[in-house]
């Protein structure tokens, strides 16, 4: 199903081996071979396929799909004559045999001889720099790191082993750890919105900290991230973060955040481990927001969240309050019909 | 009036040629000579202007512009002596004369020295490609499309004619169409925001989907469009999409839908054609929009919307729902005063 | 405390040197040298660090620093010994002094061979042209210029003394003043979201005005700013507008606006001076926001706002009108609690 084009499949595996490798555990037919992954409502009898939401049931029902990765609750919803990779973590279980069946495509090695490396600079084994790239003094560049094409790596940058940086993207005073992947366009270690207003010129302040990125993070395309003013702003390990976020000066985000599409975290705010940040969320600056809090879409938070809450609305407050709100808003607006009030339909 | 470091001027039109080019009727001196177009309250005898919105009626009493495009209807608001060109659609007939009069300055075609393209890409006739461009291996450019200075087309990527791809902008693994407009950092067929929570470290859902993009669509500058998971990212013919809208992967837009500046459109949802969504608009995942819904400015949508509903507000309802959610809330508030509750003034 | 890898210290001075040199004045001992900058809580004797803020006066209680700008108000509660830079101004005596002891980093100027100037654009003394940027016909770079890699300047871009441009900028249809600072990603000039919607097709309005910056303006990084229609887009001198920020076609920006990140703000709206614009607001098309209005973060605005005030929500009103509102729900939502509304903890 992935197009030839863009994708290149690896062998085909059984359903045994596959099962094996990615932890589940095979029901029906092991000798199965599966070529390909497809959505159940397109997958034929050489495709793996998922099944994780009820909003997909009625296509589970009629799947083609040979193999299907799914929880053992609902084995018995599946067609007769499939083959199930039976997980608690069905998900999981289909994007690691994805994996293995698409492996990502990895670049030849190579320096392209239209990329730009300063003579200080220094690039671990098995680096790939495409056409335009350029490199700056004293960066250091980890093993089998890839730098796309016209980005830009500034002076004494460092980057771990195995980091991939998109085309244009731009990385200045920052520290990234092992395969950290920097999406197209995105920006790193750009001057914080820093300065003193004054009506006869806002006086800039020296941004003199830096970014510090831990190991396997991912920021999205077009994303920011600011370096710190004097502290640093950090990014936890394994955070992903998504397309065009902002993230100010001296933030800083603990292990496994996630943080959806342009949502916007303001300057000196901490966020505690695995906090969930929805899109379009604006945060604002010198805030605390505890491990595991989550922060639904759309929300403006304007005060600290302790560890674990649910928050959304704007000011965002725990979630069930503003469904409340927003239910008893709209009950009264009901009750109280005024001029040119009907509803549109 | 349009600066012309920047903008050049083709030969005069006279009234009637103009008219008869655009579809109006000329009210006046039809040999009336038009070099130039500038706004009511701008504009001089030899220039075009046009009126469209009550807002600027004071100015169109007042101005001095040779000729006005505007809707028979207001006729007699213009001043005595100027020429009309009457058309029911007064903004589209401005709009069309205005090309007519400024044609867009294609660039000389060519492949610049600096460019750098793979051996296995092909190009059609007439294209240009500025400094710094890289077209990667397998990419097919179609004629006479433009690829800007230092943007990126990945590896299988295929433009149909006509194209323009803005500076520093990067495709990839999409298939797009004729005349499509992809403006400066504009960022296609990145990795969509998928992987599957997991507090050992998020597993990747490996996205195996593409971009596709119909004719005549314009993508706006540092606007990001993510290829699919699986399933691919649609956008129909004719969209406009604004600067800084985010478009999640696997989501649909119909024909002519309109996306204005730094919304953004969570995954897998779909939408009808001719969608008009405002700015900074969050839409959730998985969510079917209806043809010719409209989305206000602001608003956040978590639920399905009928076709031809409008609607607005957190979250949104329709949009005379809102406007009396909103009434009612600020009537209530002046009710009930408090402590400091004095309104600024 | 700066990371020398990414900053590079001046000479020490003295604590009398500085305070001459930013208007401040010293209590204790004048000599006592200055190495470096740091938080409160992480000086030294040799740093200089500053309170400003109720949030950090335990740290200021327990700080360890060398020297402390701060308001004579609080003189009191500094640590014996500490030596003081009294100020009214005390975060901008630290920015200036921080800007002393740190001088940003001038690269050395010179046209590197991988830029691609075009023959007739000129450049004045002692610009500095990276890697891959590219200059196109007619342009006019100012002297003491810096263009970052892979940045693109549009032809007849006119810069004034002293720019900066971030690495994979672009600038097209612009006139620029003295001291512009556009970061990284910022995309100038652009076509604005011009057209007239047509189910055969939206007709695009050719834009045919440019973009105006005034001098000292700073532009985040990954904005967007586009050229006007027919009028200008216009920004005035001193503005400060952060990452991520789209300003539409023929809007116009009075001196000294700050427009934080993800903000919008829409076609042909006019701001006075020093407007206040907070994160991820929005601003709809056509309004008119007074000399020093505030708008707080994450508001929406529809209609205009007079000079001075302070407004906030969506819709926005004036910022106590706010807070009563959402207080006023908040405590009506608790007087009236339905199924399932228990409040998260």
């Amino acid at each position: 199903m992935p197009d030839p084009r863009f994708f290149v499949a690896a062998e085909p595996f059984s359903a045994t081996e596959l099962a094996q490798r990615v932890g589940a555990t095979v029901a029906g037919d092991g000798g199965r071979r599966i070529h390909s992954v497809a959505p159940l409502d397109a997958a034929g009898p050489d495709d793996l396929s998922f099944f994780d939401h009820p909003r997909y049931a009625a296509q589970l029902v009629a799947t083609r799909a040979g193999v299907i990765a799914l929880h053992p609750k609902h084995r018995a919803r599946a067609p007769a004559g499939a083959v199930l990779l039976l997980s608690n973590e069905p998900h999981k279980a289909y994007a690691r045999a994805a994996a293995l069946l698409f492996p990502e495509t990895q670049p030849q090695a190579g320096i392209a001889p239209q990329a730009v490396i300063a003579p200080t600079a220094t690039l671990g084994k098995g680096c790939t720099v495409e056409a335009g790239a350029t490199i700056a003094a004293r960066a250091e560049i980890g093993a089998g790191c890839v730098i796309g094409a016209s980005a830009s790596i500034g002076p004494g940058v460092v980057l771990g082993p195995g980091c991939r940086v998109g085309a244009n993207a731009s990385i200045a005073h920052a520290l990234i750890g092992a395969k950290v992947n920097v999406y197209p366009g995105a920006r790193i270690g750009t001057d914080g919105f820093g300065f003193a207003p004054d009506p006869k010129g806002h006086v800039r302040v020296p941004q003199l900290g830096r970014v510090i990125i831990h190991d396997g993070v991912e920021i999205g395309a077009n994303a920011t991230i600011d370096r710190g003013s004097g502290p640093d702003t950090v990014i936890g390990a394994g955070c992903w973060i998504d397309n065009l976020v902002h993230i100010g000066h001296n933030a800083q985000l603990g292990r496994g955040c996630i943080v959806a599409g342009l949502t916007g975290i303001a300057g000196s705010t901490i966020l505690g481990d695995f906090v969930a940040v929805g899109g379009q969320v604006g945060v604002a600056g010198h805030l605390r927001i505890g491990t595991g809090a989550r922060i639904a879409g759309g929300s403006g938070v304007i005060r600290d969240i302790p560890a674990g809450m649910t928050v959304g609305g704007f000011p965002a407050v725990p979630i069930r309050v503003w469904h409340r709100q927003t239910a008893l808003l709209a009950r009264m607006a009901r009750a109280t019909p005024g001029e040119g009030t009907e509803e549109e339909s």
